[in-house]
Order: C-alpha cells, then sequence, then structure tokens
C-alpha cells in the first residue's frame, strides 16, 4: 500500500480547504494514511510533515509499520499530544478535525490541551469528511485484497454447504465457519456471523444462536472475512428440504431484485437507482414492504462505509469504488432470504468479487 | 436481568443532577438499560417514560428484546426521533447527553432537529456520564453471567494446551481458541484473540499471525469471550521447551506482581494501589521500565470499561467491579510475560473469576 502516496492526496485536499494542518483519529483513517494497524493512535498531518502518536503497547509494532510518517510515542493521549505539537508547528494557524470521529469529550479535551490563545480559533470542524472520500476508491492494492477476501468468503460457502445438516445448532454453522476462515488466513470475521434459520431467517440481523437448523426451511448466511485489513461481505439463502411454491417465488423475486442491481451498477450511475432496480422488482412482486433496508453499502476497511445504496441517494458511482449489493425480503413469522454481493466499480461497469453461485440451492 | 430497576437508578441520578430527561446512544448503555442488543437504537428517559427508538431491521427483534421501555420503529435516525420526542414531552426544559459517545457532528445534528427555540438551550453535555456509573457496579445477573464466561476462558485454555506444538501457525492456535469457543456456546470473541510465541510475546498486543511456534520460547495468550453479551479476558503465558534462567526468573517475578495486585483488590482501595502492588514488585525486580502499560482495567459488557487499574489512579474499588489484573514485561527482542486474571470486588477482598493455573507452564 502507497501512503506516501496517500497523504500525498490528503495534503493536496487540505490546500484546497484552506487549512495547513490536520488532525486524524479514526482508526480506520489511520492505517489508510499510515499503515498503522493498532488501536490507539492519531496522526497529525501539516504541509510539510506527518508525524504518528502512538501509546507504549506499540513501540515496537509502530515503527515497524509506518513509514510515511515519523513515529512518536507518548504516556499521555496519542490525540492531546497530536493537537499540541500541530499548535507548535511554524505558520499553522488553523488545524481541521473529523466531526463525525470526534467526541464532543474529545473536543473539549483538545482545546484545554491549546495555548489561551488559540482555543477558540485553532481546532475546526471539517464541512465534509478529510479521508473518507480518499478510502472510497480502492486502488490496486486494495481491489486485490478485497477480491482475495471476497473468494475467501465463497470459499467458505463452499466449504459449510457440505456441513449443514438439520438438526444441527446454526452456532455449530457459524464456528465451522470462522474456524476454517481463521485456518485460511482471515485475521477475523468481519462482523457478527450471521446464521439464520427457519422463522429466524426473517430476521434481517439473525445473529447464529442455539436453535437448531429445521428439516425444511430457508437459512440465511451472512458472513464476511478480514484479510490484510480489508473486509468481505456475502449472503446466501439456502433451503433446507423442498421450498414450497411461495418461497420458491420468493426467492427468484429477490434474486432477480438482486441480479437487476448488480447489472445497474457502473460510473456514475447515482445510488439511488441502483437501489430502484431492485426495489423495483420487488415491489411489481408484491415485496415492497418485505424489503426494510437500503440494498446496500460500500465496503473497504471498515465493513460499513460510503456510499449508501438507498433510495433517493444522489451519490453517483464512481470506478473504485467496492459496494455490497444485498436485498432481502422478510415476511416474518415465516421466512426471509437475502441474496449479497461485492461489486466493485469499474470503467465500465460493475464487476461481481462473490462468484458464489446464487441460483436456490436445496440441501 | 432488571432493566426497570436499572432505569429506576438512573432516573435517581437525573433527578439528582437536575434534568428531566436524558438521551443514551452507546450501545452497550442502551443495552443494559433496556436489554435490546442490536446495532441501531438510541433510548430516551424521562421521569415518566422510557423509549426506544430502532430501524426497520429491528420490527421483530426489538419488541422482543425490550420490556421496561416502548419500543418505537422510525424510518430517520434514532437518535434524531429520540431528541424530537423528548422535545415534545410535557414539563421537558432540559435533556442531557453523554459527550463521551456523541460526536461532534451528532450533536449538530440533534440541534438542527429541535425547534428554533430550543436549540440553544434543550441539550446539555453531562458533566460525568449517565450509566457508566451503574455499568461500573455489577448487579447478581451480570456477576453469574461474567463468572460463566470467565469458566469458559479458563476451559478454552485447558483445551488449547493440549493442542498446543512447536512448528503449528499461530493462528492455528487462534483458530482453535475460537472454534471452540463456539461450540461452547460463546457469542463471540470480546476482543481479536493475540497469540504471540518467541520474540513476538514481546508485543503487548501481538495478534495471532502466520508465524510458526518456536520449539523454544514464550507463548502468550490472550483472549476472551461473550456470553450473554458479557465479556471475559485472560492471559496466560506459558514456555515451549525449557526455559533459561532469566526467562523463569522475569517469569516468577510477573507472577509475583500479579499475585500481589490481585491480593491487593478490595472495597475502598484506590486503583493506583492496586497498581503499585504489582509495579513495586517489577521495580524490584528491574524490571519498571519493561512494564509499559496498566495493571488492568474494568470489563463487563465491554471489554474496557471503567475503572482504569493505572499508577496514581485514585478511583476507589466497590464492590461488584470486576477488573483485570494483567501485569506483563516486555524485553524486545527477546521475549514478554503477561499473566491476567479477572478479579470481582466483594465486600471483603477480591474473588478470582479466573481458575486456572498460574504457575509456569512448561511444554
Amino acid at each position: 500500500m502507497d501512503h506516501f502516496r496517500r497523504i500525498g492526496q490528503l495534503r493536496r485536499r487540505l490546500t484546497k480547504a484552506g487549512l495547513s494542518g490536520l488532525l486524524v483519529t479514526h482508526p480506520p483513517d489511520v492505517r489508510y494514511l499510515s499503515g498503522f494497524t493498532g488501536s490507539s493512535a492519531a496522526l497529525a498531518v501539516t504541509r510539510r510533515a506527518a508525524r504518528l502518536f502512538s501509546d507504549g503497547r506499540y513501540t515496537a509494532q509502530a515503527p515497524e509499520e509506518v513509514e510515511a510518517a515519523q513515529v512518536q510515542i507518548v504516556s499521555t493521549s496519542p490525540a492531546v499530544s497530536a493537537v499540541e505539537w500541530l499548535a507548535a508547528q511554524p505558520g499553522i494557524e488553523l488545524a481541521g478535525f473529523d466531526p463525525a470521529w470526534t467526541t464532543v469529550a474529545d473536543l473539549a479535551r483538545w482545546k484545554a490541551a491549546l495555548p489561551f490563545r488559540l482555543r477558540r480559533t485553532f481546532l475546526s470542524a471539517l464541512a465534509a469528511p478529510p479521508v473518507e472520500p480518499l478510502r472510497c476508491i480502492k486502488d490496486e492494492d486494495e481491489l486485490s485484497a478485497m477480491t482475495e477476501a471476497a473468494l475467501l468468503g465463497c470459499k467458505l460457502f463452499d466449504h459449510v454447504l457440505g456441513f449443514i445438516w438439520p438438526g444441527m445448532a446454526e452456532i455449530e454453522v457459524a464456528a465451522e465457519i470462522e474456524h476454517r476462515a481463521r485456518l485460511l488466513g482471515a485475521e477475523g470475521m468481519s462482523f457478527e456471523t450471521i446464521v439464520a434459520s427457519g422463522a429466524r431467517s426473517a430476521l434481517p440481523h439473525g445473529r447464529a444462536t442455539t436453535a437448531r437448523l429445521p428439516r425444511r426451511g430457508f437459512l440465511t448466511l451472512d458472513f464476511g472475512v478480514i484479510l490484510k485489513g480489508y473486509c468481505s461481505d456475502m449472503t446466501r439463502t439456502v433451503h433446507l428440504g423442498t421450498p414450497r411454491d411461495k418461497e420458491r417465488s420468493a426467492y427468484h423475486a429477490v434474486l432477480e431484485a438482486q441480479e437487476a442491481a448488480v447489472a445497474a451498477v457502473g460510473p456514475g450511475v447515482r445510488c439511488g437507482d441502483v437501489d430502484e432496480a431492485a426495489r423495483g422488482i420487488l415491489r411489481k412482486a408484491g415485496l415492497a414492504d418485505a424489503f426494510s433496508h437500503s440494498t446496500g453499502h460500500g465496503v473497504g476497511l471498515e465493513i460499513h462505509e460510503p456510499p449508501r445504496i438507498g433510495a433517493e441517494q444522489t451519490t453517483r458511482l464512481v470506478p473504485g469504488m467496492v459496494v455490497t449489493i444485498e436485498p432481502g425480503v422478510y415476511l416474518a413469522p415465516r421466512f426471509g432470504i437475502r441474496i449479497e454481493d461485492m461489486v466493485a466499480v469499474t470503467q465500465s461497469g460493475g464487476q461481481v468479487l462473490t462468484p458464489a453461485p446464487k441460483a436456490l440451492i436445496e440441501l
């Protein structure tokens, strides 16, 4: 990952925004810009320098990971130290911070650490997030890491299909997915694995429980791995036993909606139009009310990133963005279905990163 | 868990603070007060009413989990809806929020949702966290969940000892711990499992990598499970092969320090004195500089909670608090050692919740 280039891009944004300094504290932003993977750090960037502050737990790790910034280990708060350092740099009158990742309490502490004459004027809440627009557009190294993460997800799905049996607990299925993920090199799961069987498939966020898989009914698997820091995210819904006609037709409606939204992905397309591609099909199938969430979201170092693929979202897709496409229907107390791929926006359309089968699998 | 009682306790705190309303948005606080386990919610509490706002993903789950508050599913931001609802309640002029869990951007959004006449006055940053002091003191249900979580951790340690072999990758050890945890009912791990072998044991936060376990050297295992929402946290350092004298004496110094700090735990004791019990022993052993972090931290619904068991901390321990005691020494590039138990503060002292052996194990 080319952190020098990323910090360079950030500097150009700072100059445009009329800022001479920036404080970055959100860990995925810090990692994106510097490569530091620890939990406690603040990155201060000026037009000339970049300095990462961390604490004593990272004395060995920080200098090993960080090339594009100087490293300073401090015994007090890294963010407060970064603010003090910024205020002491020559020629800096104004440093920006991201209000979406700064608590009201943090800001009060930072201000208190400034010399009195700077307290009211030195720190400025940015009107737009500084790092997020860079992170949204994945570079080649990132696309390669995310492709690998998505493929690992597909391997896990393929593996677990041979493992599923009625009577097994949902958590056993989750355990098998997670164990295999680890052995195949995942650093962890990108969110709590969802294994929702039978009537529980009607819960959009049905975390794995001790409930037993039924002889007959849907089973929704929604999971992701972290590989080189990057998240994957996929969902497949399979059926145990033979589905009823209504179940089969609902599945086909969701699949058609999902494929329509995938086909709608392309550079310049508004996120709301991608959402509508899925939503329109479910509306025609009489399932509009059963589709109770957005069609998808960006993904990268975090499992949920911009852009949001939701109704009436006007953001336009740009090559390099990676989004999930995951329409679903939830017909409590009967059943639910969701199908999800990761899709990278290319120069000409969208590239599906999740090549696992989507035709209805009956186990 | 008695959520009615907890909301009652919170109301008494509000009254004392002269507040007629409170907005709670930090998910573990929301869970503590209401039982709601989802990721998106805001809880509004007045002297007379409590209302939980969540989104369409939780239409089925929220009413199932929440008894002590009314549930309202909204299609916009739960927190903004909660602020609007609070402002519309009769007799409420001032609602508090927790500045430690409110971003600068959130606060701006909430204010923008208020009627103009209330914008400057209605929302008030609390001087002290509203829910944290309640959460610090675990009730019987919580202590029982945490005891169970800590025991599950010990079972995993015992299990994995029989699995460790030189040449195995650190991630295989982590995978085995995590897989077994799932099968024994854990909802997840409470943090990224640390498996740090050989020279990597000198990294206090050495996440499991593909590095192979050496024939000779320390192996630090630091992990925890989540059970009924509560976190466990334990560390053991074992030795592969026969330790050298210096390694053995360092281990014994850490163990002595750990046991001294455990023995120091009791009601009314200052956290700084517990820290000093460990630190003093390591100082005498010439290892003061190698102990580069605090002695421990509170644990509960979150893996890191107050109080902090660190140098010069004046907070006094209270029965019902559960803290970790985890001194360590890090002698890069040679080796590191950390030993950690969970300890519940009782009426008369401290009760160790982590009964796994601490004498040096040579594998």
